[in-house]
């Protein structure tokens, strides 16, 4: 068993979704965990939250070092497929169909920095010296807020702009992994991708069509892995 | 009358205070003003809340173009003496005793990252093209996230983060004024300091003790005026 004594703290952003199991895999092992989920409105997320009830279980995070914030605000801001019922959340067809430089309906405004932003806070009172972050920059062709020059951009907001300058760091380990990178990472550290929520349309059982699920499914294929959560539509 | 059509739509950060209620002024020569409003479980909410509504009626912003935003998750991650019961909001004497590169009990950490945030995400949905924030360059030896630089590097970072890009800049016309010449400005401007609320500490009747209340005051006296509001303590 590792010594936890000589770790440092590190919040780790868990939406309970792939990446964010993975990130919280590797972060595991560099630093003391404490967890933050973000709930925004968006229509799974009782369902990730159970993913992240899980998944902090499974890591033996104590409640001290679990927080959970719910920021509805950005679903009365509105402008996502992912928190206004009146925007569809397309199929992946119509994703590919969208004009270049249009930004995917399921982008959801400025989200990444409210999530960081409250990260940021926790990190001063509990004095958190990393904030572990699971972005993909493959991804970045629709969020901005997904890029690498977007996380050099917030470290540098930190070391200005918080009590604790250029003592916090957020770390996004994945940030340069293809998807089916990500998957073999998760397994070879034993990542309970198993107890992971991806979905962007259901809470029972994935859907197995949003771009969220195809992305996922297509990972576990190219990195030749059987995905351990079941689909509604499996083919 | 100026012809609205041709201004462009600019969002207004308004905690009430004397400050922003200049802002308020400024911006609206400017653009045609949209006012945010973000409560953040400070102990003086309502009555900010107050002047916020008062403030916004004075300028006739629709409701369409008003919004108000609750983050008490501020208040759950706590360490500051605005938004901690268990803090005390200490008097000027207090805070000049604090030791040299401490921070203020008063700081809410990171709170201005929060307020800009939502502020950017309501800007890409109503498409607005500037941010006013009414922060003073004077209190940044207490709040890091006042400073000059620490707009600039927020400024980087929706250029690099957000679908607006460089099409949405955050002003803070305050930022180099001195408290007295903001209340010169101010009076200049007619703005309406008698609805604004600056005090830490009371809902009813403004201490007059608390920090907030003396650099007011002090602001208002150097700059040769009178204070439009009464205090508790008027001495």
């Amino acid at each position: 068993m590792t010594d936890q004594n000589h770790k440092p703290l590190g919040i780790i952003c868990l939406s309970g979704g792939m990446d964010s199991c993975v990130t919280a895999a590797i972060a595991c092992c560099e630093v003391i965990p404490a967890f933050l989920h973000v709930s925004y409105g968006q229509r799974t997320r009782e369902r990730e939250k159970k993913a992240f009830d899980d998944l902090a279980n499974y890591y033996n995070v104590p409640k001290e070092r679990r927080l959970h914030v719910a920021i509805d605000y950005l679903k009365k801001i509105g402008g996502s497929a992912l928190t206004d019922p009146g925007i569809a959340v397309p199929s992946h067809e119509k994703i590919t169909q969208s004009l270049p430089g249009e930004l995917p309906v399921t982008y959801v405004p400025f989200r990444n920095t409210h999530i960081l932003s409250i990260a940021v806070s926790w990190a001063e009172v509990i004095k958190a010296r990393f904030i572990y972050m699971g972005a993909v920059a493959e991804d970045s062709a629709g969020y901005p807020d997904c890029r690498p020059e977007y996380f050099e951009a917030f470290n540098n907001l930190i070391s200005v702009g918080s009590s604790l300058e250029n003592r916090l760091i957020v770390k996004t380990p994945l940030i340069n992994l293809s998807k089916a990178e990500i998957v073999k990472r998760g397994m070879e550290l034993d990542a309970p991708l198993h107890l992971s929520w991806s979905c962007y349309k259901n809470s029972d059982k994935a859907c197995g069509k949003c771009d969220s699920c195809l992305r996922r499914k297509r990972a576990f294929e190219m990195a030749g892995y059987t995905d351990p959560i079941s689909y509604k539509n499996p083919s």
